[in-house]
C-alpha cells in the first residue's frame, strides 16, 4: 500500500492524471481512493480560505485521510497543489506506508495560455486573491519521486512515468 | 458495510464501547476503523472549539470520513458526543451504506460521581465552558437503533446490544 501525492500548479494536470492512475490500479484490482484537494476542501474545510496556514491545514487534513485509507489497504491518490515544501514534508512524515511524491510541472506562460477556468486570468488582473503561482509562492519539490512535465510530455507518457515509479518501488506487485 | 455511531455524554461509555465493538468484529475478519471525536478532532480540527458550529463542523468531518471508508469495505465505528440531533440527522443522511446509531446512555448524576478526568467538576465550577449536559446542551436521540444504558448494564450486555442490533439487519453475514 502506499501514497501517491501529486503536487503543482492550478491547471497542470494533477486530477487528470490522479484518474488516469486511479483507473490503471484499479483495472488491475486495487482498492483506490482519489483525494482530490479542491473536493477534500469542500467537505472537510468549508472554513478555510487561502492563507499559507490554512493551506497548510488542508495538506495536513489530506495527509491523515491518507494514512486512515493506506491502513486498511486502500492505495490513495491525493491531488493537491500543496504549495509549501513544509507541509508537503510534514504529510511524508506521517505516513506508516510508502510515500512517493509527484512533481506535475507544467510551465506557468503554458497554463496561462490554456487557462480553462479563467483562473490565472483573474489573478493576474487581482480580482483573485493569493492564487499560487502568481500572487502565492509555490515551492518545487526538490526531491519528488516522479517529476512529468504535462507541457511536454503527453498524459500517457506522464501516467507511464508514475508507474513505472511504482513498479521500481515494488509497490505494483 | 455499515457505520456505526456512537452518541452520547462525556464518561457515558463511547469509547469504551467502540473499542469492544472493534474487537467483536476485527476478530471475525472484518476491516474496522474507530473514528473518535476526540482523536479525529485533534488530527483534523486543532482549529475548532466547542461553540454549537464547530461541533457541528467536527460531526460533519467524522461523517465524511465514515462514508470514505465504508465505500472500500471498511466498518466505521465513530465515538463522538455529537449533542445536535440534526448534525447527526445530516451525517446520517450522507452514508450510503447503513448507519446504526447507538445512544450511550448514562445518569449524569452517574457520570458525575465516575468523573474520571475531572471534567464535570470543572464544569460544575464554571473552569470549563461549553461541556455537554452541564453547559452546552444534549439533544437525546428520538429514535437510534440501539438504546444503552452504562449505568445498568454491564459493556458486555450493551456490547450484546449492538451487536444484536448489527445481527437483526443483516450487517454481520
Amino acid at each position: 500500500m502506499f501514497t501517491l501525492w501529486l503536487t503543482g500548479l492550478s491547471g497542470a494536470g494533477k486530477s487528470t492524471l490522479a484518474r488516469l492512475a486511479h483507473s490503471a490500479l484499479a483495472a488491475s484490482g486495487r482498492c483506490v481512493q482519489v483525494l482530490d484537494g479542491d473536493e477534500v476542501r469542500k467537505q472537510l474545510s468549508p472554513d478555510l480560505g487561502f492563507s499559507r496556514e490554512d493551506r497548510e491545514l488542508n495538506v495536513r487534513r489530506l495527509g491523515y485521510l491518507a494514512t486512515l485509507l493506506t491502513r486498511h489497504g486502500i492505495i490513495a491518490i491525493v491531488a493537491a497543489i500543496s504549495p509549501y515544501e513544509s507541509s508537503r514534508r510534514a504529510v511524508r512524515s506521517i505516513q506508516t506506508t510508502p510515500f512517493v511524491e509527484v512533481f506535475v510541472d507544467c510551465d506557468i506562460a503554458e497554463l496561462r495560455r490554456r487557462d480553462p477556468k479563467g483562473l490565472y486570468r483573474r489573478a493576474d488582473t487581482a480580482s483573485l486573491a493569493n492564487f499560487t503561482g502568481v500572487s502565492a509562492p509555490y515551492e518545487p519539490p526538490a526531491h519528488p519521486e516522479v517529476h512529468v512535465r504535462t507541457d511536454f510530455q503527453t498524459r500517457e507518457q506522464c501516467l507511464d512515468a508514475i508507474l513505472e515509479a511504482l513498479r521500481v518501488r515494488g509497490l505494483l506487485q
